[in-house]
């Protein structure tokens, strides 16, 4: 698409390189335009076509406004590219998590060795998982979710388990939505993501379930790197079999990244805070999180930071739960977090894949 | 230094847009060209001036080779630019490790506690540190200067144990080379580096060293950022103090990245088997790294991979060393690896800063 600039042969002297550009697609366009813009420092890139999916009303212009102020040079609240990190939870910030995507694909396959393991019959969380299905992955714990995901891969090799995780969510549909889970992404989440990146920050996915589930959607669904997804992990071991090193998963669980491990993980593979945490409602879990990317502010150079918790207050477009204590949203009303309705905020859901 | 490209009326309707850049800096030039050359999915970055350090023979043919074989579509061993990772060792590969430069920050910082603990006095790795100081430092071994690590910032935040390391390698000078650490660089592994980023690949740093500390000064030193080191890394633990959440280190090793721990480590933190790894003889803690990153081949499409071996063979500009055993170099000749040797291989060895 671009041939090699060929230096203008008037200009030679002054150092003017001219290079013809033969656009076809708007989207590339805006790419090359938003490298350019990152490459120079230029201004940040505009948020209205960007974000069509939110309502323009008070948190679409908060979320602007913020990511104005720290775009901007001389705006008091810059931040420079290198220390611009967002961190979003998965399960429920970036789809949906009832039932449990993973908690389902780890199903599939507990039922197709359950008659290998009569042990599953009566013990937690096998027995229900098995009996109960996509009931009880609605409501599980994650801890529950990631010992079931631990279990039904155990023994496989890491880039085995990788390629069943693609092949299963290739195909397979949400029972209530009728369409793939992967499908599920929710709009105004990936238009946020995008936003971002297109202003220089750099976007990880902080999961309480499988890093290494998550990771092998997060580069087609998400368009994040496998490395730029922390999660919960079980223990593996490195092996050689006919000669040749390889990774097989245990069946141990070896961390579970949720609650206060979130900010700990964040920092052991990032090394930085962030200073945008995306959470939502549901468990709690992400409230350390939040709360440790908001406290980073007396730390280097007091940038301002941004917290958003995602509601699950529609009912009919997704789904309606909250914590019994309200933990989450308690701690964004005292400490300024973003509350953002899915019902109100957002014109849509789901995107048109 | 761009302006915003303005569309040229005269060709409109075609969609042709001119870009005016007014380049004033080769090296600005380079990288715009870079950046449109994989924006475009263009033929490989050259090599010729990218690698000048490095003497023009087999070795460097070798390597250019393979650069261009998997970046080069229809080469019959292409490799997507996501699938393009590139591993480097730290100490040894990437700068000396005589002595261990993070051991030589611990001990300036137990020397100035010790009066506090008398119990260091007869316990080893401290009491060695203590009384024999660099000349320990160059044979400690990595277990022992990371218990040196732990122990001599336990307490410290994270953002406070950064900010000290920055601090003390700003001014710190190698006893030997009588320059700062940071200027210790290995010129033809960081133009190797700058090399592979040039053709798409993702480069990381996987040190035996502190993850934290190495992380400090990547950004800096070797254009890798933080979230891009992999590494050992101490116990920490998540407070609220004052009401802030921070995290401080504890005194204990968390984990050790070295030998079988390499792959183990790269496989959750990046998630994908490198096709590039590099590290150095002295330890042998190099050939599980090497090896992982050889035996992937027949994983996923059979990717051509390449496993560099640095020698220290030069006893008038760096270290002459080697395993007792020759563990590495055995290793390297039995599988084919590259074997680099810094005496023959390396017009330079540090660069000019």
């Amino acid at each position: 698409m671009f041939p090699l600039p060929a230096r203008n042969p008037a200009a030679a002297s002054a150092g003017v390189y001219t290079l013809q550009v033969f656009v076809t697609e708007a989207p590339m366009l805006q790419r090359i335009l938003v490298l350019l813009a990152l490459l120079t420092g230029a201004a940040p890139a505009p948020a209205a076509d960007l974000l069509p999916s939110w309502r323009d009303n008070a948190v679409k212009a908060r979320i602007v406004a913020w990511v104005s102020t720290v775009t901007t040079p001389g705006s008091g609240g810059y931040v420079t590219p290198n220390d611009r990190i967002a961190v979003f939870d998965d399960d429920g910030t970036l789809w949906p998590e009832k039932p449990r995507p993973q908690g389902m694909f780890a199903l599939q396959r507990l039922r197709a060795i359950a008659d290998g393991h009569p042990e599953w019959r009566n013990r937690l969380p096998y027995q229900a998982a098995l009996e109960l299905g996509s009931k009880y992955l609605q409501e599980a714990s994650d801890d529950a979710v990631l010992q079931l995901v631990a279990a039904a891969h155990a023994g496989q090799t890491q880039e085995g388990f990788r390629r069943e995780v693609r092949s299963w969510f290739a195909t397979a549909q949400h029972p209530r939505f009728a369409r793939p889970y992967t499908g599920l992404v929710y709009a105004p989440m990936q238009e946020l993501m995008g936003y971002l990146k297109a202003n220089g920050f750099r976007v990880f996915v902080v999961t309480t379930g499988s890093i290494d589930l998550v990771r092998a959607l997060a580069e087609d669904m998400y368009g994040i790197p496998a490395d730029d997804v922390i999660g919960s992990s079980v223990v593996s071991t490195l092996r050689e079999e006919d000669g040749q090193l390889v990774i097989r998963r245990l069946r141990t669980v070896h961390a579970l990244s949720d609650g206060a491990s979130k900010p700990l993980f964040i920092d052991l593979h990032i090394g930085r805070r962030p200073i945008l945490a995306v959470g939502n409602v549901g468990s709690g879990g992400d409230i350390d999180m939040l709360r440790y990317s908001q406290d980073g502010r007396g730390t280097s150079g007091n940038p301002p930071t941004l917290q958003l918790l995602v509601r699950h207050d529609d009912f009919e477009r997704e789904y309606l739960y909250d914590e019994d204590n309200q933990a989450s949203v308690q701690a964004a009303n005292a400490r300024g977090w973003l509350v953002v309705s899915m019902r109100f905020d957002w014109l849509r859901i789901f995107g048109d894949n």
